[in-house]
């Protein structure tokens, strides 16, 4: 029997985790399944910018590096995300964008330890998403590497001793698809390789333990589901074991800023790195925007008090499980082909459906009120042959009655028609 | 005749960028003279940031990117920008950290055209502000060159066929020493050196050319004079000459985040620079910090009908003069020392004095109101072996009254030995 609507009242009213719909100001009449792309609004967060600009900024000003605790942003945020994702505190700073991190992490790992020529790949999956390619390959090439990709299902034959570094995404961009992190680290391990993972679409979404995996680096995004704002900085996390060698200063980035030097205020003309995680911090952050991101922390803060990751991972699963049986169930012979995998184990907090007609179905959808996003099929993508429509779930704040709205308008797009009427298809300059 | 607090009065009542203190919100009882560290916040800022988070991200979500135009921020910020470093339209973006886009600017320098193992040095300022000393030593070691410090009279006998970069800050962070950019951007040419200003301590506080300078590349701060608040992202430009080549993919910096391709939104695997500047974006931009430069950025706007950048530049140096003349005639006998040039064409808009006991005299300073900042003397610095009292001028927001009470608190500072009390030689973390 399909879930009625008020089946669906029925999943709400008893969800612990409801509560936490309350801290964020979503739009009226919205559905939002995008949170993997932005992260909603979190109420406090305007009065905190507020409180920044005009107190902090307006009035504190230079002062505030100190008594507001500017200065220490960057090690501060990267408490509030370590718990997220396994990792220890002080192991995380908060700094730059992800592909800036990225290139921090590959270059130091890059240049770790011995150099040896026989190790000449950096591994990653052919449907990665696009800027963690091109930091590699940029990377790879400096260093006189090559940068291979391959199918995720080929990653466990194609380790060799050949491999210098295996960079993945945790969850794929395209598909949701959620890689297995403790036994991919583990076969590169084995090989001799080191590990970099991308936890974009992972921090926030899915349970992340970086330590018991025993990664080597981690990189990851402040805007989708840590709901820090619009370009949010990013995080970046390295495995004690890299930081804390007594040759300690082997553990280099080239990006060699102030803020990661061991003694920013002296002003030496030598860099020495500072030590532990904060190395990787380069210049000074925008405190805007890294006040934005601490809001977005700080909920996740009080859900660890509504049953915390696991019951987030539960409601995700739940809410994912539904949008596939509604719509396979109602949108029969429309040319929908899920491509995020079945299985929950294997899914991060989004789900995609290969559509002929992706752009203009999601656009009719999005004029309803329901905002997923697109991604366009790729010459490159050897694992679907057609456009997606792409759907986050944040059990943050989305609700079981919102999947089903946003089924029950996906099937009336389709089942209209409406999606063929030309506003729908033409394309603005982003997507 | 020492000029008189009345004397002032009269020079600000004459004044014609009088109007823009009051785009402006100062807090009541501070004379703050430490713009060239941390702009002030302009009046318009809160309310924009408040619309930018309420509004543009709080309702309009993912779609902002487009309908708030988040898309087209660093190209726009980088047009207000440019005309006040004498670059055209289109050729500065708005991105990342100064340190960030140092880093890649470099990067594209010493990779530029035929490799020449001839040509084995970074030559730089012993002086010059640490972050862009480490960032040159990463690049040089990174690619087998020197970096070579120099004192600033010692440039032009030190430029030679050897010399593959020349590293400048157009003004010193401590002296407030300003280069003749031109001069030393064409003895650099000569010997067939590319030539990098950093315009931290320039923009928007002294009439900048680098089109008529014929430079190669510049990056800047955006949180200095440009009020942009707190970690503001900074800007880059490159000379057109290297961005429109025929063969424009040689220009290549590495880090080549999705933004900086030429069809982000087509995820290909593949990274193809976009066309002109817009390659030095690298990931998705801090919209809140990027939106809080913008009301910086449009006060300048605002200047152009006062006058514009010529009228802060007499502004600029008749506030320094007035400083140096006040400090120096009432302060005689208390070890100040004048570190910054006297002659107006080679200063910027910063007037430093040497002093032993500099840390605390400045918290005494700050303690009556009057914030200005201390840098340390450094074991490296040949130029001044004490402790330095940085005082910047914004003509913007800084009134002749101003810097009479400036000198009048500092006069007392030292003429009743306040300085000397404990609370003020404690220092803080950041100083």
């Amino acid at each position: 029997m399909t879930p009625t609507r008020q089946d669906c009242s029925v999943l709400d009213a008893a969800d612990p985790l409801a509560p936490l719909r309350g801290e964020f100001a979503l739009p009226e009449s919205t559905v939002y399944l995008d949170g993997n792309s932005l992260g909603v609004l979190p109420k406090a967060t305007a009065a905190r910018i507020a409180q920044v600009v005009q107190h902090e900024w307006g009035k504190g000003l230079i002062r505030s590096w100190n008594s507001a605790g500017w200065i220490t942003l960057a090690a501060r945020l990267g408490d509030k995300i370590a718990w997220l994702i396994g990792a220890g505190a002080g192991e995380v700073v908060v700094a730059d964008s992800t592909s800036v991190n990225l290139y921090k992490v590959l270059k130091a790992a890059v240049t770790l330890g011995e150099p040896n020529p026989k190790r000449r790949f950096i591994v990653s999956e052919r449907s990665n998403f696009p800027t963690d390619l091109y930091i590699a390959d940029s990377v790879a090439r400096e260093h006189g590497l090559t940068l291979k990709l391959v199918d995720a299902d080929e990653l466990a034959t194609q380790l060799d001793d050949e491999v210098a570094i295996v960079l993945l995404t945790h969850v794929n961009y395209r598909t949701g698809r959620l890689l297995d992190m403790a036994a991919i680290t583990a076969a590169a391990h084995a090989v001799g390789a080191l590990v970099v993972w991308d936890l974009a679409h992972s921090a926030g979404a899915v349970p992340v333990d970086l330590k018991l995996a025993n990664a080597d680096f981690a990189v990851g995004c402040g805007y989708k589901y840590l709901n820090g704002g619009p370009g949010a900085p990013a995080f970046v996390w390295a495995h004690p074991r890299h930081t804390e060698r007594m040759d300690h200063e082997q553990l280099r980035q080239p990006l060699s800023g102030w803020l990661g030097h061991r003694a920013p205020f002296e002003f030496t003309a030598d860099y020495r790195p500072a030590l532990g995680i904060q190395r990787f911090v380069c210049g000074t952050p925008p405190v805007l925007s890294m006040a934005a991101l601490e809001c977005g922390l700080d909920v996740f803060m009080q859900a660890e008090r509504h049953g915390g990751m696991p019951a987030l991972r539960r409601k995700s699963i739940a809410l994912a499980a539904l949008f596939i049986e509604l719509v396979e169930t109602r949108c029969v012979g429309h040319g929908l082909t899920l491509v995020t995998p079945r299985e929950p184990a294997l899914r991060g907090s989004q789900v995609s459906f290969a559509h002929a007609n992706g752009f203009a179905a999601m656009q009719a959808l999005i004029a309803r009120g329901v905002i997923g996003d697109f991604r366009a099929g790729t010459a490159d993508d050897t694992n679907q042959s057609s456009d997606l429509l792409r759907f986050g779930f944040t059990p943050l704040y989305t609700r079981f009655v919102d999947v089903w709205d946003a089924a029950d308008h996906l099937h009336a797009v389709l089942e209209t028609g409406e999606w063929r009427e030309a506003r729908f298809s033409q394309r603005a300059a982003v997507t």
